[in-house]
């Protein structure tokens, strides 16, 4: 039956580094659905800046997702630090979590050519609250028995954990309010630090449920 | 004749970089063949639903991408953990591994856009085909007698190498099928984990043909 | 309260490594708004000359902007160098300059494919002033006191600040002359160096103010 | 006037990193100047294997670049291996190397749609050739005094250097062919390996002139 890859540093550094490049990507490519607007020759800067304008919403999404998918790799970066060993258990979870963050470009591009209709919002918040489930999974794993350094503190885990949680709340709150007022569906993932705030005060341990 | 680059542990870690690097980008690239539909202003949401519905064999083959990627890399991942030096054999080999990788775009957009079909799905798991030959062949050099690490027990290099079988004979069965029933091709990868139970029955050291 | 990620060296590497990352991917996806020109078959040499003179000023775009993000990133390096541990602060202000390089693609191509026009001059330059703003903000992070490395000479720290601020000063100039003779902006960046010399000549100490 | 970054291994490492990074984009961003052909729906099969058939050129091209940028990334793999420590003079003419590569994806693409056009390979052979002189620049800093590691054997070095100039003059024969045979431009760096034996004869030390 055989282990395959022994536990080591390395492997876990290779995960490490694989997500990183995968997050890194994936930010740098939502430019790409950034269409340049063609406008005629000798035209008046007032068609230029008309242009501009009409990209507004193309130039919200992009901003909001660049943010978005840091904020994950900020997240991812926080787990992992707090990880001292490698487990096969992590890869597929891990995998699922960054197919979420790749699919970014296409969503992100979705909504913001359609900014304000429901179904954009709705599969933009739905991916968001499924990235952040398998944000939750992933941490879970890497603060687990399985990959957790010897000597990290309880509360640099539940940190982590309270965090993955405010953002699955709030991603599920944007979800909700997407399917009544759609305009207001990304606007509602700002409930986040609120959901943060809250959770910071449940009583140790109860957290993770 | 001088070898040129020393056999150090620098390149490894280099080849195995600019290996991650290229798994990184061409799973994060097959987004960019997933196209944004484009749906009047006001339409009703069911105009949206329907334009996401016809996108779904693209959902699907992007998806399936998502994870043949990321098993390869995962299996080279596996693989490379065993290597203990770095040997001027794998260079090669391993740089035509990964044109197939970053072929994925191509192949899965092909298929994409033409579900069913023969073509595209005989292409589709014939690249496939291809890149698992390959890197059973990349596995070999790397868990052989230049590059293995000295303590890596006997069973570790099987279960790489059982692996790297039950992959190549899973995409020469979806190959065949693609032929005779297209649709049923992609699905007959799903034989894989079969031929993984089969290989592993089969007495020790035969597995290496 | 509890920190979260620990002050390590690791976390240090990790967000060196995601940067570089978006550095490597936004100056090598500038390409891609270089588009191929159609060309009929059998066409005579000179229509293929006069189809690449017509690209000029996109091939000119392209390399400015290449190696603008190449100073950015050379910049970047030259700072986190002096860096000896991390500190959360930094990523926040990282990640917003990092966002104005994957931009970097964008405003390139709308300058290319109107030059001489004054607001897309006026777009990239001031693109380019917030970049710069936004690096002198991390490298003041990176060099403080949070970060900085033990064993780092004042002058060293000082020499990265000054060119910090010189690139800024560069900017500004460029954004100035780009409203005036939009013709000139990008031609104004060429006042760097300029500038670099004379804050080489400012009192040691007074270049942060 | 203070050196700014410490000649430390870490700045090394970054910019191999860098570089490593800017090959793997452009050797998979290859990918995407291959056009899916667009086929209606129940089709023969031959309409799909025509398809492909007029895709051929587009293969090759696409091949063709991806062993090249390879083979370029092997040779700076095997030069840097060759480093002790950093220098910033390798900075510039690493980020002008760097270039050439990351401006592979456009030249490979008008070359393909165009096989055979004059102008088309001519620039294809020139940015080849400007690749390698580059690249022997890099390598000739990178093996030279200022970051040449202590131990490494005179022989390792003059490989590298006429590997490096074994590809200049197969890039200079296949521009000069290109421009009058257009169709054998390609071709003739196939005359690569025959100048490395040439070289390989030269007496000892002669070949960095």
């Amino acid at each position: 039956m055989a282990g395959g890859a022994g536990g080591t540093d390395h492997a876990l550094e290779r995960l490490v580094f694989f997500s990183d490049a995968v997050f890194a990507i994936a930010i740098t490519l939502l430019v790409i659905e950034l269409h340049v607007p063609h406008i005629p020759r000798g035209a008046p800067d007032s068609a230029y800046w008309q242009a501009l304008a009409q990209l507004v919403p193309s130039f919200i999404g992009y901003f909001f997702s660049f943010f978005v998918i840091g904020a994950f790799w900020a997240g991812h970066h926080r787990a992992f630090t707090l990880a001292g060993r490698y487990s096969a258990k992590v890869l597929s979870w891990n995998m699922v979590f960054l197919l979420t963050m790749a699919f970014m470009p296409f969503v992100t591009a979705f909504l913001s050519q359609n900014i304000g209709a429901r179904v954009p919002t709705v599969v933009y918040c739905a991916v968001m609250l499924a990235a952040a489930l398998l944000n939750m999974r992933v941490q879970r794993i890497v603060t687990g028995p399985d990959m957790l350094a010897a000597d990290v503190a309880h509360e640099d885990v539940a940190y982590v954990r309270k965090r993955g949680l405010s953002v699955a709340l709030g991603a599920a709150t944007a979800l909700a309010v997407s399917f009544v007022v759609p305009v207001l569906g990304q606007v509602s993932l700002a409930t986040i630090p609120l959901w943060r705030r809250l959770i910071a005060r449940m009583p140790k341990g109860e957290e993770g449920a």
